[in-house]
């Protein structure tokens, strides 16, 4: 890792004449030198960044590709529909469970394989004309969880970055894979301009609260889906190594 | 993973007699598995649990006394660092560094490692015996942060789910260890009872923050070392996936 003070990185770089068993210990340090920093994202224990480690790049790459990144996904739907399970919910209709878009209901996972799984720079101009094809599929683990919210009669928020231009291509790209109803889409209007997503978001969910909303719970993968005011009795954090929402 | 459907585990139980190379595949499978549930326990979204899963005893225990569970430590004590440098303190002497105390200044692995890390419930009558030999080690990344923290001029406070019975035996065992110096060393009364930890450390906090300090940062091993109310500026969760307190 950059600036961590340990030598395996330039290990690396000097063994391309060394024989395979002798590379399997910087191999297996980088591994582990990877996650670590895996976990310290997914914890929410680093400092706002841009792009993942340069070093992390086939780690990174392996894990959302492989059955990493789809059993971390499951793991997490598999709790939160233990949870659902779990709740008895009021006769009012109050009782909310809200879902961010991007990595939670939506895969950009095509957009990102083109462009290193998080190693460029993130490009606004260019993410929009991706989401502008509407052809993001869904990450079915969620689409699982969704269906299991409905049946239970939970009022189901959906609670997205995007912004209001985005809506007609949002649901037709929600519907389109299988999300196909919920009671409010809410997207950032012009007013919520370049608030920080905690902002935008907990300014949101107060609202909700203030209408006589109960905010059960609240899945994303980022914790700024996630964090900050009227947070949800339980919150689900999806995987997501590939970037980082404020 | 108990109950998620997935047929790894009786494949591993009938795999006695394959051969090594057969065997790897299940072994990765497990793997890949117990790394979710770690991410799941590490991310807050499980249920409150009371032992790790069975089937992955030996993981842990490869994690806890290898280098993935240092490597780990040292990444979060390596982003708090960065962090604490970044800061600029006021000259009122109020910005405080909170520090929760087992698993995040001691270490009680010698207790753990002799119950499974992990896969025994959790006896507080034996627990209570080893806090008072007072013979818990450092956490040697903690105690670097905890230098760094004091050196900076934060006001340092420890705050612990330890009764004030054991006072006397956790400051001995604290300065024996190189945690010499504290502002505030927080301990469980008798009023604060059977609260859960989420609570008794927020109304901790609450005080903290109504005598005027400002709680910049917070070092804790469990989620409830750090949700709840008068949160920090920044929560660093370092990994613990031996128990879980709620």
């Amino acid at each position: 890792m950059a600036g961590n003070g340990k030598l395996w990185l330039s290990d690396l770089s000097n063994a391309s004449d060394r024989s395979k068993s002798e590379m399997k210990e910087p191999l297996e340090e980088l591994r582990l030198c990877c996650t670590s920093w895996r976990f310290a994202a997914e914890t929410n224990n680093l400092s706002p960044w841009r792009t993942i480690p340069p070093e992390c790049a086939g780690y990174v790459e392996e894990y959302m590709t492989g059955r990493g990144y789809r059993y971390d996904l499951e793991r997490v739907s598999k709790e939160a529909r233990v949870f659902a399970n779990s709740v008895k919910l009021g006769d009012d209709g109050r009782d909310i469970w809200i879902f961010d878009v991007d990595e939670t209901l939506l895969s950009n996972l095509p957009y990102y394989a083109l462009r290193g799984y998080g190693l460029e720079v993130f490009n606004p101009a260019e993410f929009d004309k991706w989401v502008e094809e509407g052809s993001a599929p869904a990450i079915s683990s969620s689409l699982e969880l969704y269906g299991e919210v409905l049946k239970l009669g939970f009022k189901v928020f959906f609670l997205s970055g995007r912004g209001e231009r985005h809506r007609n291509v949002t649901v037709d790209n929600l519907i389109k894979v299988g999300f196909k109803y919920w009671d409010k889409l809410i997207l950032r209007s012009s007013e919520d301009g370049e608030k920080h997503a905690t902002e935008y978001k907990s300014e949101k969910r107060d609202e909700m609260v203030k209408e006589g909303y109960r905010i059960v719970a609240n899945s994303g993968d980022q914790w700024s889906d996630l964090l900050g005011s009227s947070v949800a009795i339980r919150s689900f954090k999806l995987p997501n190594p590939m970037y980082y929402v404020p």
